[in-house]
């Protein structure tokens, strides 16, 4: 690190209190800017932190005359000596903030205009215009910690990896469509005119062929692609971390990845997360949470009603039950005092999931009862939905009936609603639980048939494999998801290697040979082959570092992230191209039509 | 890693003398097959290597049976118990040779049909077959020694870089058009209809905002993408070892590319490669080898014979000197028997590069010349060839009269073609040469204008600078390539930190100030705010890989290349895509014009 007769010596952060009376190097942006009795005092600020440079008259004038042409963001070069600072000015918040550096000689490198914005800590700048000058942006200590902490957390998963015999094999972007069934991004062929490209939606298919090439332990950090519309947690462009192996069974794969969390999380945050994990299966993760990725940081537990109400007066709750509907209950521990309004805007909150309304019960002192709906149950009824939900004096009981989805969905929704306006999911904890024994089908009620859950290469069990036809509905799949804080981080399975229970898969799944072979053929035809078992998974790690540096959003963890709209608004991408270049692709855009 | 029951103990490649009477459980893949005397024996492999199982009807008679019916590439897996191969059957050329195991168990997870082609090594398959069935093409065992390699370079240069400082940083593969010219991949938008995004050629301008977020030291180990025909060593996706460095100068980015490739090659190829690499400027690159990235393995060099002939009676010689063109010569030492038709073929050659032809002297005994032109020359003119070339009986002398840039390129090629026939060019040799001092423009005949040479982010020689509108082509850049062995393995530069130097450039290239605001405004932007002097590098990981592990071509060090025509002939892409998905992305096909 030279510039001419300037070699750096040491960082900014890094001077100490053993480099007193030592001439030193360094470069860096000016962050602040005093003076204080004719000398200048200036943070001089590079990635690894902050240091004080004193330009003083009395060692040299025409530097201190330099110096005092300064100002905030120019890029600099100093030489100077490292002394202790005087008594009454140490500043023990900052790791150099017992010593200062006193210029001898100054070189500018650059100046600085005038910034849209303070390049400062906590100034609240609108995000579209952050992401316009994303390079001042990410000048800002915490996206420099977060961009250094995704780099060292990338770093400790390969090490990890690497340690545990698995070889990074990259895969192509410019691919075929991937098994997901979200929206690809295509890429027109020049040399293939009317014929495209898919970005791929994960390595899934190229994975699995290199356990059939006998790779045997597989991992690649690697970008995925779907074109969905954004929500906050999502970008066009993720990272993954992807692997598979060969010759195992489930219990081998969650350990390897257990493996890689708590090589991390030891890296980033410092901490223990002390695998194994919990594991739940997810009928109890929807009976107890109503979601297949349970926040298990706090209680406020769904409790299942339907057996108490089954023949109760209230027609509303015994309708569902006859058709086949469930009823649930959820104590909010405490909550009596919701007002109207807070009790009506969680009504909103549950008919985004289809909710039709929401019951609910006030328990006052001696278990007095307020409710809209308490007049319709009998007193043992009642005995048994207080009993059953542990209600208290104080507490505030919610109801649910409705068919299993609506009932999950909205009581899910509710309780992480909940949970948050009592700040129990806020602290320090990382909570990682594993959803096991998921469904291999779920119905899809639009299409009228069975899809896969996860994706049509997740290997029923072996016990139910004789349903695969007869009762879709009970096979279990040897998936897998892991969630942290109620997050889903990652999922993956134990995939099909006999291809004549791949060929029942896709029949299961209504895909007719001609549709599979042409997607899928080549892994067809590669089960032929000698495949061995294998499994895998796949790690999103864009989310990983937002909960681990307790990030609001994922584009703060990302260099250069796309609004919700996909646009980079740093290099305007996308952007209009020339007609020859579409020429040469052999497509033309179409005009909008109008309506 | 278990199946059931059975949990892995060895890597078939690693079971070793000191195993022996221990129970060893294996999985793998029958390699061969043979019946000595009523027992079987198998090769198993899995991809460290090869050991020998039996099945002796004496142990499990059972167990022998079903052993009977394994073929070729079936997947199993065994329990046996190990012992001394019996005397007169070891194998010293097979690290498990002294050992074998017996088998006590055999569980078979998936048989093999008929295979397309053996998967065994030396066995000449032609390269679509062995693409459309890459699977099995990659369980051989120099293919599978070539991704692990890979595996572990790119593994070495992320442990050199961390242990350097540098933060991998990731940049978007969906982004703007890049400035190194070549076409880019486009990416229609569904969400922005009529706009495009575009896969990068390198991530050079994301790299330099970076520097100016004060990142010091990036890396990324990336694809990038060209829409290039492709020739023999291209993909139109490739993987390249990105970096860049704050506050350098030339020798900082020299100085950590040399670590890397130490790094590289110790780990791979167990060698020291001794840096710092030789180094010479472009000028006499092109002088002594014709060529820009020069094999510096062999001699044979270039020697200007203009001087010696310019009032040579030779018209054809001297016509050229008169128009400012050169002459050439090149002494093919001792090829004094290279035949006319080899020296035709030569002729040919050198026609590519605009040569109009070959002049040619064999130098027998005692100084007799055998040659069409050399009555055309004096005899001093004759002495003074043969000396400058140190011409002695039994060499044969080319020469070439032309323009400087035909004069290099085709004595260049003439030069390597000569080296390959007298085997100077297969050796064990890895051979590095750093060429630097490259002109920063070099003119474009056909439009008629000065280009960068590099690209226009590429900084000027300081001492240069003042010629950059007056006398562009004496204007060095701060550019460096790097080659081995003749190929060009990764360039870099210096760049441009300074708006101001960086709106001269752009002049100077005829570059609008609307254009570079359209295409680069982002970039010329953030310089104003206090740019960090920086410089980097890009190192062809592919290509790399294919030295260091002395392939033919870079397809036989990527996992799941592209044909010539950018085909994969494994999944099909480019495919055809529905309708659906071409009116979401607004686009449409455009039917190829008929000539």
């Amino acid at each position: 690190m030279a510039i001419g007769s300037l070699k750096r010596t040491h960082y900014c952060g890094d001077v100490r209190a053993d480099d007193i009376d030592k001439e030193v190097v360094l470069f860096g942006w000016v962050q602040n800017w005093r003076d204080h009795g004719g000398v200048i005092f200036i943070d001089l600020k590079d990635r690894e932190g902050i240091v004080q440079i004193v330009f003083d008259p009395s060692v040299d004038e025409k530097i201190h005359q330099e110096a005092s042409k300064l100002r905030s963001q120019y890029c600099i070069g100093v030489k100077g000596k490292v002394r202790h600072r005087p008594e009454g000015t140490v500043n023990p918040n900052l790791k150099t903030g017992e010593v200062e550096v006193v210029v001898e000689k100054l070189e500018v490198f650059s100046e600085c205009e005038n910034l849209p914005f303070p390049v400062e800590e906590y100034v609240h700048v609108n995000e579209e215009v952050r992401l316009k000058y994303r390079y001042l942006d990410l000048r800002k200590p915490h996206m420099q910690r977060n961009l250094i902490m995704r780099s060292k957390a990338a770093f400790a998963a390969r090490n990890y990896l690497h340690s545990q015999g698995f070889i990074e094999i990259e895969t192509p972007i410019l691919t075929k469509s991937t098994p997901e069934g979200a929206r690809d991004f295509l890429v027109p062929s020049r040399l293939s005119p009317g014929r495209f490209y898919a970005l791929p939606q994960s390595p899934q298919l190229f994975k699995q062929l290199l356990m059939v090439s006998g790779y045997d332990k597989y991992y690649q950090i690697t970008k995925c692609f779907r074109d969905e519309d954004l929500r906050a947690d999502r970008q066009p462009e993720f990272t993954q971390i992807d692997l598979e192996m060969s010759f195992v069974e489930e219990d081998d794969v969650i350990e390897v990845t257990e493996g890689i969390l708590a090589s991390i999380f030891k890296e980033v945050a410092g901490i223990d997360i002390n695998p194994p994990f919990k594991r739940i299966s997810y009928q109890e993760a929807m009976d107890r949470f109503g979601s297949d990725k349970p926040d298990m940081r706090f209680g406020l537990e769904l409790k299942k009603l339907t057996d108490i109400v089954e023949n109760t007066n209230f027609k509303v709750f015994r309708d569902v039950v006859e058709k086949g509907g469930i009823v649930y209950g959820l104590n909010a521990k405490g909550c009596i005092d919701f007002t109207r309004k807070e009790i009506d805007d969680l009504t909103k909150l549950v008919s985004i999931y289809g909710a039709k309304g929401l019951a609910w019960i006030k328990v006052k002192a001696n278990y007095e009862l307020q409710s809209p709906i308490v007049k319709f149950f009998s007193k043992e009824e009642i005995d048994g939905i207080l009993k059953r939900l542990d209600a208290e004096p104080g507490d505030l009981l919610f109801f649910m009936a409705d068919t299993p989805k609506v009932v999950y969905d909205s009581l899910g929704a509710l309780r992480l609603e909940i949970g948050r306006k009592l700040n129990l999911t806020n602290g320090d904890e990382f909570n990682f639980v594993w959803v096991v024994d998921f469904p291999l089908f779920e119905w899809n009620e639009d299409e009228n048939r069975w899809e896969a859950m996860h994706h049509p290469f997740t290997s029923p069990k072996p016990e139910d494999l004789e349903y695969l036809e007869s009762d879709p509905a009970r096979v279990k799949a040897r998936a897998y998801d892991i969630t942290l804080n109620g997050v889903e981080i990652g999922g993956g399975s134990i995939r099909i290697h006999r291809s004549d229970v791949q060929k029942r898969m896709f029949k299961a799944l209504g895909i007719s040979d001609e549709e599979a072979q042409v997607k899928f053929g080549f892994l067809i035809e590669a089960l032929k082959y000698g495949a061995p078992p294998h499994g895998g998974l796949a790690l999103g790690f864009d989310r990983i570092m937002t909960l681990i540096l307790k990030e609001k959003s994922i584009r703060d963890v990302i260099a250069f992230p796309k609004t919700q709209k996909g646009v980079c608004m740093l290099t305007d991408a996308p952007s209009e191209v020339d007609e020859k270049q579409l020429n040469e692709l052999s497509i033309r855009v179409r005009k909008p039509k109008k309506d």
